[in-house]
């Protein structure tokens, strides 16, 4: 089995909007100060959002979507490279596709794209309006994205909320543009109509049938039953995902004071069950992800 | 354990555009006839298209969807109603919310709707390109159908091809407007980004999750395992669909002369297993469905 | 998909002790002819119990068990196999070991050994008595019988009540004396301690963790489940085991006249599954068995 | 969800022959320590052998089974009693049980009887031969015990290798002589003809099967596993025994230089898991054990 990689994600503006811990989204310093703290209590991915802005309007192209600021991400991206050496992973699912693939050229290693219909329900307080997010992903918008991904050296992380995400997966491999070992994270839990529901049972169906030579990472969006999916999920060789976006909340209930706490859950975790946890450097060998070249030579 | 409510469906136009025996969507003396002989043999449910053209270039709205012809549907159902009695279900996903609304004042007994997202892919013969089917569903659409349908007497058939539409079903229902027992379909092997795998496991999965008070329903869209799992489907006490739409090909791989053969072979099935078919009146019942006013009333 | 063997165990003495329709174990013709009508329906493999006798008290080596009449089965032997060629395959678990082996001299092609131990309750009927059996299987004794079923040329059934006996199987295959391809039968729904639910769970669970290398089989008693079960079992590759011993009852709920009914119910059941029916000859060939020699050449 | 029973199991005598660190059973005062110790880390029930040996050859009866030193059981269960306060469960399924009646007088809180077949191989070190452990345990005897510990006051853990133990487990509870809530431990990864595989699919497999009103408790004896599948047992509700009878291995693959560092890492696990551990006094509340008198009470 693998040594543990584990993910951290901090970004909790849209899951939980109550987060008072969770800093402006321009606050970099805050929030780079989150990514590394994390990255030294065991994390070697760091999944970002940079600065973004959900348009108010609808746009031209009748799309209410996030807008990027390319600026911040270079600047988050480069204030955490200059601590610490993570694999640094774009999210940001809600981005247009032209977007995401001019932040190619800041040289994430990995970067996140739905295999499946974006359809979430964010409402971790009743007393509050949710937040919806629509979104197809059709099959030419996904080979486009693994295409540009390819081309400047960028790994792509399938992220999968039902088995539908699979068949994706195998047809874009089938096109020669999804290098193995494939990394793939298994949704669990997140509210709306692209739900798989947070048991043991869902987590063994989704992890038996999945496609061969891919590496799994799940992240879980229920506070109740997330650490006991996470246990399971170190215990069969996955790796895990977690972070205020996902949860903020701790075994014990009480919210996490930084995302490093989160981690260090897992960390603790994995040792009673026996899996060590990777590196960054072990990270990458087992991702099958290339080292980011020095940052300077980013900016000629 | 209910008797076996048996589905019919017909149309392969998209599933299977080579289809030999399946006639012009406007020959509806045809296509009435292959439902009565279903009906004869043993279907209690009828799924019928009506007569719907794919629109050739996008329209006002941005969207490229099939454009119903409303005296079709009409006089399709009448053709059955004058023959048989079975309950009698619209289907037609990819048409336009308020044309599916008006539909409804034909009196259907069910009306289809996809509580998740479509994302089909049916290409059965790579020799030619692939129909492929996008749509989103989002919430407040499923709102104003199921109360629409809750309005004209119509039983809404959830359509689910993962567990994304588990969820929306109890969102829905928790608004009061899905009645109790819900009927709801499960899709396995459907090609494309909303398919779930045509495997025991699939579902034995789908069922265990299904939400409480719901009957279901099986369909199948793959010919080397719909007949293994239909059996598994009546051992468990669930009911099936069948019909061109989904599969044409016989257990022994011969192409089905009519869709009556392919209930034919429902029915043997459910003999060796002991299950008992039920006739268009007692699937009312256990579908909690009301039998349609004469059709004569309808158009006074 | 191999093609699918039935095979067909018509003694219910113990199991169904009220069978009115069974002869006595004595009236070989009566019992001869069921097995050769069952072959004739679709059979390929006979299990039979030739003649025997439960004694009556505890013997000199501390046990009750059943005594092997050796002339009955080898009459019974003869019998079907002048009239027809099915793979026999001797049982009758109750036996001592030195009588089973000496039985293998009438060159059976398969014989059964339980490799988990027997513990069975056999009450069809509250208002009778139950008949409870126990023995213990100890390995050695598995070694023993598995080298005298070589060295005769006798091809081991291996008897699977739960996953014990895979672990056995594994053991005694280490040993060199359980060639490929094993020939497995998984019994669910056997009343008593080595008990294994009659669901779809547990049949694919044992399904899932078999060992390599073998071809399994599938014995039910339970007349609820046992035509669902079968089902399920034609559906993803296993064989299946029927007659008046294992459940008596057809789907609808009468008794099988005769044992042949139950193979024909199988035959038309694999029909509408889409899986052929294997030829004695090709079961042979499936299971790894050789024909045996002439009936003529056993008696110089 | 309840709080976490822990049972601590010491005697590796038979398991681990190999274990440096046991003591010779006679000397209580360092496995009377090992038990304490074990209870001050977390542990609320503590599973003992006493005092016993195994026949050196067969006896009068024709077993060879373990003699029991009563004074020594004795003696053991106040050294412990006298210094803390968790439940005490008797083990020891090879004695006879007679001699299992009699222990019943020194008011052990539990005592656990296997309700399946014993057949265990025990050879965690390849090059020593296997100690091989055979017995029946009729539903008479079952009977026979679950009356005494009814009459005695005495709780029974129904030991449960595979499903054949849960239809016995039905069988008594209809005799009314097995109270509601049963404490049940499921044992996976015991080597020998009683095996179940220690997979998460067969934990499930095990937990969704079980009867109702039962209280489960895991025994995994593989140090590869063990440790993953009590993250899922802690995650899904169930209990955990730990000690070195089972496996004396702690996740990084040392061996546990005392039980007590077993138990902290369960506590631990389950403090990541955020599951809360029960104290003894909880563990009889939730277990439905009646506390044992004051020691001095029991000897006038």
């Amino acid at each position: 089995m693998d040594k543990l990689i584990i993910t951290v994600t901090v970004d909790s503006t849209m899951s939980y909007p109550g987060n008072p811990l969770m800093p402006p989204i321009e606050d970099l310093d805050a929030i780079a100060a989150e990514y590394v703290r994390s990255v030294e209590a065991g994390a070697s991915i760091v999944h970002h959002h940079g600065i973004h802005y959900l348009e108010h309007e609808i746009q031209a192209d009748g799309r209410r979507l996030s807008k990027i600021d390319f600026s911040g991400w270079e600047r988050l991206t480069e204030m955490i490279r200059s601590r610490c050496s993570p694999i640094v992973q774009f999210g940001i699912a809600s981005a247009r596709l032209e977007e995401k693939i001019k932040l190619m050229t800041l040289r994430p290693e990995m970067m996140s794209y739905a295999f499946n219909v974006h359809d979430e329900f964010f409402q971790p307080d009743p007393q509050f309006p949710a937040n919806e997010m629509y979104a197809l992903h059709p099959r030419d918008e996904l080979e486009t994205f693994c295409r540009a991904a390819q081309e400047h050296g960028v790994k792509t992380e399938v992220e999968c909320f039902y088995t539908g995400a699979y068949w994706n997966l195998e047809f874009i491999r089938r096109l020669g543009i999804l290098p193995d070992p494939v990394w793939a994270t298994i949704f669990l839990g997140w509210q709306g109509g692209a739900w798989t529901p947070p048991t043991p049972d869902a987590l063994l169906y989704m992890v038996e049938h999945l496609p061969a030579n891919v590496n799994w990472n799940l992240s879980v969006m229920d506070s109740q039953t997330q650490w006991g999916l996470h246990a399971i999920a170190i215990a069969i060789g996955g790796h895990v995902r977690v972070g205020w976006e996902d949860n903020p909340y701790l075994p014990d209930g009480t919210i996490a004071r930084s995302n490093a706490e989160l981690v260090e859950n897992v960390v603790r975790m994995a040792e009673t069950i026996g899996r060590p946890v990777a590196t960054p450097d072990e990270a990458r060998q087992i991702a099958g992800v290339e080292a980011a070249a020095p940052v300077t030579e980013a900016a000629p």
